[in-house]
């Protein structure tokens, strides 16, 4: 690369990722997967939007030199090899066992029968999705047949996290079969693309089978058990975290290399060696979380936008197909898994959850796309409704299981929070002052009277103090007419007495108020102001935030990274 | 890059990293940089012995296609950005200011001194220094000046915190003096490469100067502020830590593309970015910790490694010219600074341990070498002295200062383990029983009489006892005739009482032993173990090592992390 090159790939690289991930939290914002903003980045710089309005400063963005072409594609592989490796760890291989028949059960049907939809459809519309393509309509088939029987992993596993279901039956059953499917998934993609030359050409079909499953036999056994044998001397022996991620960063890559040599594409080989890597029990939480902060914040917003990059989705937008790819898509694998669902014993709104859940496809089958696109098996037209459809089905998965189990996403305590409600030196000296004094804060809010909240308030407070010791207190109660919880924060420089069984005045106050009939989530607040609180260094910490936004900031972070550490 | 390609751009970097990490680990078991390791890995898989020995193989691993070679180029050039970042971050601005005049003197003399050795020697030596290179003899002279007056600020600092001296006086002059150094000197490299263009010709050296001071300028004014006041909203509405990470890397890549077209190279924009970000009171430990992790553990490996792939030190190796920049760098360095500090006050030992310790090189020269080999302002014999004389100085400088301050490296809890002397399940039942088991395991690497060192452990015991709470006892005791101390770790399954303040008896015991003189060491050691236990979740998750190793990392990594999470 020369210096403009050079110029260009920082350039470009920079500007990606804060696009990328300003639009991605944008997204979660309105409850939506950070992916569909990733990829929005790129359509926005991408020939799309910006290449449509303003050719110059695009072609000056993004030079088609092929020094610069060359180091953009290097970092982007790069990332999604690193991503999928990180997605391999989050696989749980014992989660998988423990299911047993049911999750094998509903992941054969939840395949079989989208992959039936999608393989038929182009078999019988060929005009509609062969298209210009120069590839045998057969493969086409099976491909696309593959694509729509995959379901999204993280996506799926987080939708179950927000919904607070992920350690119920129901998530693991849907984790398990998330994590055949994928694996399915990728096998058989691997060996299309194994098939197909750069030519076109098929070569032999059963030696790239062989060759596929032997790796992922090979890594799942001996190579799981040499993981799991050198994870304990490298954390023994070597600098702490550095040799660990050298070690799983140096094997994905390799890893990597074999698979690209077998002639499978390289991210199988990092998201297996990913999965036998996170199986061990000797990893540590803390090396699991260095890796996936930044190849999740860094390296996976640079793929996802580097994507709208490739292709004008405007230009190769084709209505029909996207409808008729949405609608296979989503029948397909909706029927396949509830039925299966049935069969093994859930309910009709159990399976028909299951069924909208396994529907996300997300960020993978994106990927898979992607190399599809590549590698020329697939044309632009497909690959647009391929986008859409996977961006649609993990859109919808979500609020569709919220609507069929009922369940709402669990807020956070900086939910509760707002800034009147956050009194950095209260003048209250006794504690019915400072009660009243926080009461007040709240009580625009609540459209209550402030005196009716704090008797309700006083009346709790007389059954059975609540300073907590460590300079804490949390006054709280039930309200009639309240419909959310609200929280108010308040400092005391000299400390107000609350009874505290370790005979300290508190200084940092937490009013809490609940709905009347809200009892268990009373509880649960309770419970994640005294874990946040859990040690003196936190309660000074806290004392010292001058602003609301310093504050807020604090308790967001505690609350992600509470148990992170080992 | 096509299908062989990528499979070489994977194996190469899975390699590369693998071998380098490797290395860097062997040599910081031989208390050297592990910088040394990381360039060795690139020498050996490179021309110099692999290209050598085997170049079939080596032509196999890295093929002299345009799109491997710019793919790993791309990959390393980001690398090294972003380990200039992480450098910058640890820049502590405010203690160079709190040094104030002592500091600025010790770097003006440090600087001056062996800038006019460099520039002196070039000037008188032409044939020697110029050699083959097409460049004016005034800029080699500049460069050479630039290159022998930079002092490597990692490497100090790791060599000040190894010898417990990094919060002294002596040590934050030392670092302030080198955070001088280090800015002065990337300014005045910037400006050498500024004016050449490709070709080889100056453009306006004024243009450079005004633009690379007016950037450094704005960055620590303009910059900081708003760093510092997009942190804590950043903190506390986006998702933690991703918006900050990201914030971090994509800011320092913008930074990078706006140096890199002023026409100075893009590290310079990632370091000044660094040292805003850096400065920022809001900036989180854990922010900081993921950024040096996984930058300083694979990024920074990766290059290093691949400068030895790039040039053949066996071929361009100058025996009289590897000498005497090593000479003129050496006797420039140490006297400038012993000048100099003898000026502002200090004694004439700690002067010429401050010398020693500026004229470590280390990373940072080598990357401008690398730079100036790039642009052709050097040779490639040249760049060889170079790397030779920033590793021999680094290596240097710990020992020597070592030796004049007559301070050690302190060792941590791991050094003093062993694992003959863990006992995951004590036969003991009662105090006097357990003391006697766990000295029997180290009477033998004692040489003393097993009888003897209990009744020591004994009678400290019998004075006050040792049990410490939360089911941990750390018996302990100064003994004749011992060299260095001693740890024993014993586990009792039925808990024994060592009359601790809980009233609860001891399942973890560490026996400690400790040279007969060195109090202080003994009250150190207690408070290590005392820290390492702070909580019962410490202490539970420590009886659940089934193994020496797996007891041994548990130790490794909580001293290392200690403090780590705010």
């Amino acid at each position: 690369m020369d210096h403009s090159e050079l110029t260009a790939f920082f350039l470009a690289l920079g500007l990606l990722l804060l696009v990328a991930r300003m639009l991605g939290e944008l997204a979660r914002r309105f409850n939506m997967p950070s992916v569909l903003g990733e990829l929005l980045a790129g359509v926005l710089l991408g020939p799309s939007v910006l290449g449509a309005l303003a050719p110059g400063i695009h072609a000056g963005l993004f030079p088609a030199t092929p020094g610069f072409l060359t180091g953009i594609e290097a970092v982007t592989t790069l990332g999604i090899a690193l991503f999928l490796m990180v997605a391999g760890i989050e696989v749980d291989l014992s989660a998988i066992l423990r299911q047993g028949k049911a999750s094998f059960v509903i992941s054969l049907f939840g395949m079989v029968i989208p992959f039936a939809f999608g393989f038929g459809s182009a078999m019988l519309l060929p005009e509609l999705f062969v298209g210009s393509s120069a590839v045998d309509q057969l493969l086409i088939a099976v491909f696309l047949g593959t694509a729509l029987s995959i379901t999204a992993l993280p996506v799926i596993a987080k939708i179950l996290i927000d919904l607070n279901m992920y350690r119920s039956d129901l998530g693991m059953i849907i984790i398990a079969v998330a994590v055949i499917n994928d694996i399915v998934g990728w096998l058989l993609f691997a060996v299309i693309l194994g098939t197909m030359n750069e030519a076109g050409q098929t070569i032999s079909v059963w030696w790239t089978i062989a060759m596929t499953v032997g790796f992922t036999v090979l890594i799942l056994t001996v190579g799981r058990f040499i993981i799991d044998a050198i994870l304990p001397p490298l954390q023994a022996y070597t600098t702490w975290p550095g040799g660990v991620l050298s070690f799983a960063v140096s094997g994905g890559l390799l890893a990597a290399a074999l698979t690209e040599w077998i002639g499978i594409h390289a991210i199988l080989g990092t998201f297996m060696f990913g999965v036998a890597f996170g199986d061990s029990k000797h990893l540590r939480e803390r090396t699991r979380q260095i890796l996936d902060h930044f190849i999740s914040f860094i390296f996976a917003p640079l793929f996802f936008a580097s994507i709208g990059l490739q292709v004008d989705i405007v230009q190769y937008w084709d209505t029909t197909l996207v409808l008729v790819v949405l609608l296979i898509a989503t029948v397909g694998k909706v029927l396949g898994s509830l039925v299966a669902s049935k069969m093994v014993g859930f309910s009709d709104r159990e399976s028909l959850a299951i069924g909208f859940g396994m529907n996300a496809r997300g960020g993978m089958i994106i990927i898979l796309g992607l190399l599809a696109l590549q590698a020329g098996l697939i044309d632009e037209r497909l690959f647009v409704a391929i986008i859409v459809m996977a961006l649609v089905t993990s859109l919808a998965a979500g609020p569709a299981m919220q609507w069929i189990m009922g369940q709402r996403k669990v807020p956070g305590l900086v939910d509760f929070l707002n800034s009147k409600a956050f009194l950095p030196s209260m003048r209250a000296h006794a504690r019915d002052e400072a009660i009243d004094e926080l009461v007040a804060a709240l009580a625009p809010a609540t459209g209550l009277s402030r005196e009716e909240v704090t008797e309700r308030v006083m009346d709790r407070e007389r059954t059975m103090s609540t300073g907590i010791g460590r300079r804490v207190a949390i006054p709280h109660a039930r309200i009639d007419g309240l419909t959310a919880p609200l929280i108010a924060i308040g400092f005391s420089k000299d400390g107000i007495d609350f009874d505290a069984p370790d005979g300290k005045t508190a200084r940092l106050i937490f009013l809490v108020l609940t709905p009347r009939d809200e009892y268990q989530r009373q509880l649960q607040i309770l419970a994640e102001i005294g874990k946040l609180l859990r040690s003196d260094q936190a309660v000074e910490r806290m004392l010292q935030a001058e602003t609301f936004v310093a504050l807020r900031a604090l308790i967001n972070s505690e609350e992600k990274t509470q148990g992170a550490m080992e």
